[in-house]
């Protein structure tokens, strides 16, 4: 079926649904009802529904749907719109917003809508075994909190049986694997009314998650070439005027804070840093490339609708890489910043990514910093750049440029097959000449360098949000918090059980000892809900042998010899992390 | 000579300066001239006298010193004052602003001054080998900018020669090693006064030695048992007011800026947030002892005139961690933290540790939390932890304490002799109840607990500008930013040279390749200005039988096979970090 098509028959399901529902409770007052991705809702006002009764509207909407009712349209004038609609305050309201004379509307049997449609011609078509009445809500009338609240009522509906089925099998893995209710199981990670909305803090075991994503991926740039580097939370609000931020960001941007009678601004990037430690000192050709990195925490605001765990938090820290370079060196370092994103996520275990070169709007160029050649010339570069990696199918993005700069975002595809954009990789021409950055060339002119902006995870948060949902909470052995929890089948074990953690520590696993106390079957039930990788069960049959019983991620593998266990761990721990 | 008599004769070198001015200068006006530490100065109007000259003063007093002047104490009234004091306008508006009608005078030979004493009886008494006018300053006539700018001549003085000498020497050897300057020669940090006064930005080679430096006290933390946290870097204010900081610290703190018109605060201290992070559900005696450890960076007000480099800055990171105990684990749990304290400098070679006991002001005890039992109690327990630990010897520190709770506070000596308070551990029982904290008891029944504040190496900011200071910028080599240095000594020999700088950085040996450019002279004193600690020279020579030519701190060590050299280097690397 065309989207076309489904989208009539959604339509006309919410017509139905709303007859089902005048003839089940004539009290009520109707608001709209329109299609939906993936379905419909209807909104009625005196309805007080429970969720429970609605299975009760479903099964009139069948009877109805068996029936054959018919979608007959017809034109009206506003007076007489006014009088079929006198008993329905909502219609009527919305029959004055309606520009002209003439009034669409739709009789199917006794209920007539106000409606353009287009619709189905007899609800036959519809498959009644591939449409659910779903969930109710409240929602206010056109939106708008001045307005009554209304009771909308959702469906779903698709072509078959088996898709709508896939949909919600999908929706409840989705539930499963959403970021924050795996984050409060596993405890991650917090948030806090009195602290601030949006403003996360890592409880032990996302601290560590956090630090060894972090560490793994500093690591990574250090062994390609780039410095480490630090820079403060706030500045001076001159900065961010310099850097154009306070004329095209200020929205996203905290409010200002006075020391000594002088406005600073929490930072929303740490770009303008980076540049004014470039301009420290005389730069010359045979110091670039420049590649500095920094885990730097930056604040930006988000409306508290839109807040989402990880995902959309209001502070978030950014592997941060600035790459200051010569033109001829711009698409081999943008090309290199391809590949060891390519490296990071393959290793984490997301080889699935897309790319987008994201270009200016171009209705829109007056949003834009900086001339047109330039613009076109960074652009070209990294199309040129994203050919030669490999990625000629990338997609053009065109009004999704920053301010300064076009750039590449890389989106990775998560193991429900969902896109997030993740990376970003930038080809900047006018901060650096905006702060006047130079360097001197080989014929010992001065000249403007280009800079790079990248951040490969992207934000540290967002990328765990993804990642959460991704693994399920199941990360690999190297990223997990606690990689192995011993539990010791009674209080006599608990000395065995000791020696064998201590051993562990002395190897550096992140091993966790737990005394006795519930029952063995619910400490492991703990540990797999937990998704700790390897649970050790050890009792005194085990003490005799120096061995383990090992469970790993829900299986039981039997015993095995402590040191070996030890060796095994240690081993698969490395080899996962470097197999990218 | 005692204290007394110093300050008798440092004050009577001031007259004579006085004098010595006057004689050569008429036209001054006098200003004041007390004796300070290690010397004296004296404020003069109209005597713009240029650093160079200021020999022509010291001799001219060197002779009124042999020439035995007295100094006559003598009361005269008011009136008398004036008319002796009549053409010195500083003096008069001084006589005017002291209390009752007999003004104290001193008279030696034709210069009198002001002045209520005490003085030695003749210049014979100084030691004319052992002072020296040292340098000239501006300074407002009683502080205060809105009064003249006099300028102010500085003279040092001792009892012997000797001393002397040993001040000029000591003073000198601390310019040396001023952080600020090694700071700059090394590229290791920089200020800007754009993005604000006293906010760090960390060039590349002092964000790696932060980066070592978090890392291995990181790394120490969680060998110890303790688990890594994360927290915003602004909260809302009435989580401020909640924990007492908006009413005992506000002064520290910066100002608020607004978020969804609510007040947020940069966070001078990470307490709260893991007070909250506790809170976040039922604690059971069984989770206790909790040990949560934070690289937190935190921002204080400083007054802009009392910044200091690295030592005094804005904003700071403190290796900060909260241990949340029973009352029974407490003083083994801060025992445990000074022995890690122990640990952490003595793997830094800074062994020379002092203990000091903060407790309240007796004479101000409303200016603190809680009540009086509790903090004697925690004094106790801290005291007692002491002199298990073996401090017996530690300094009762009145008036030292934080407003909630008393403290140790540990001092580390530096290379120049020079005292230092770094670590801090308090004992807090004020914060758990003002939170309301609780866990449940054996007995099942709810019980506040005790947290223990502690910060080892303090402000990683603080604690870097000390250890410059103390290594004059020669860092072991676990924590040098750059470990080897590569000088090829001609173009040609920079294809081995490159070889030998992969084969190190396949090792994760910190190494870097300089290309042929200045001279081989030119470059290794380079290498040795900016404190790399090995440099190899390679050239034809050393390509032939695959070797390095050793540098080692500005000591020639010949030649060695390349593949020992790197075993070397990372033996030593390891053996310098793990010798505490």
């Amino acid at each position: 079926m065309s989207d076309n098509n489904m989208e009539k028959m959604r339509h006309s399901l919410a017509h139905i649904l709303a007859k089902a529902v005048k003839d089940l409770y004539p009290q009520v007052r109707l608001g709209i009802g329109p299609a939906i991705e993936s379905g419909f809702y209807y909104d009625f006002d005196s309805l007080n529904i429970k969720e429970e009764n609605l299975p009760k509207i479903e099964k009139k909407m069948k009877e109805l749907i068996k029936q054959g009712i018919t979608f007959e349209k017809s034109t009206v004038s506003k007076r007489k719109a006014r009088e079929l609609f006198k008993n329905e305050p909502y219609k009527l309201e919305l029959i004055e917003e309606i520009k002209g004379e003439e009034i669409s509307i739709y009789k199917s049997g006794d209920f007539t809508d106000l409606c353009d449609g287009p619709h189905i011609d007899n609800s036959k078509e519809i498959n009644p075994d591939a449409f659910k009445i779903d969930k109710t809500a409240g929602a206010y009338f056109k939106g708008s909190a001045e307005n009554p609240m209304l009771q909308r009522i959702y469906g779903l509906a698709f072509e078959t049986k088996k898709e709508l089925e896939e949909y919600l099998k999908n929706r409840e893995e989705a539930e499963k694997r959403d970021h924050r209710k795996i984050g409060r199981d596993l405890e991650l990670f917090m948030f806090d009314e009195e602290v601030g909305q949006g403003l996360l803090l890592y409880l032990p075991k996302g601290g560590m998650l956090r630090y060894l994503l972090m560490s793994f991926a500093m690591e990574t740039y250090l062994e390609n070439g780039y410095e480490i580097v630090s820079t403060p939370h706030i500045a001076r609000e001159s900065l961010w005027e310099r850097s154009g931020h306070l004329k095209f960001y200020k929205d996203d941007m905290y409010g200002p804070l006075s020391v000594d009678e002088r406005n600073y601004r929490l930072k929303p990037m740490n770009c303008p840093f980076h540049v004014k430690m470039y301009k420290s000192k005389k730069r010359s050709y045979r110091e670039l490339p420049i590649r500095w990195a920094e885990m730097g925490t930056v604040y930006r605001y988000e409306k508290s609708g839109e807040l989402h765990g990880l995902t959309r938090p209001r502070g978030f820290t950014q592997d941060d890489a600035h790459i200051i370079c010569v033109r001829e060196d711009l698409e081999k370092e943008v090309k290199k910043a391809l590949e060891i994103t390519r490296y990071i996520y393959k290793t984490l275990g997301m080889e699935n990514l897309s790319f987008k070169l994201a270009v200016r709007d171009p209705n829109n160029l007056e949003n834009y910093f900086g001339d047109d050649n330039s613009w076109k010339e960074a652009e070209n570069c990294l199309k040129k750049a994203l050919i030669s990696f490999g990625a000629s199918d990338y997609v053009l993005d065109e009004g999704e440029a920053t301010f300064y700069a076009p750039k590449i975002d890389i989106d990775a595809v998560d193991a429900m097959g969902r896109s997030w954009q993740l990376s970003t990789i930038q080809v900047d021409f006018n901060l650096t000449s905006r702060f006047k950055m130079s360097y001197i060339n080989k014929s010992g002119e001065e000249e403007t360098p280009f800079m790079i902006h990248r951040a490969l995870l992207g934000s540290i948060e967002r990328f765990l949000g993804v990642y959460i949902e991704h693994t399920k909470g199941n990360f690999p052995l190297w990223l997990s918090p606690e990689q192995v929890r011993i539990i010791p089948v009674s209080q006599k074990s608990e000395g065995y059980a000791k020696e064998v953690w201590e051993k562990m520590k002395k190897e550096g696993i992140r091993a966790e000892l737990i005394s006795h106390g519930e029952t063995l079957s619910k400490e492991i039930r703990n540990g797999e809900t937990q998704k700790i990788p390897y649970l050790l069960v050890v009792g005194e049959k085990e003490k005799e042998n120096s061995s383990v019983s090992v469970r790993y991620r829900g299986k039981d593998e039997g015993t095995m010899d402590s040191s070996k266990f030890i060796e095994r761990i240690k081993k698969e721990s490395r080899m996962e992390k470097f197999k990218g």
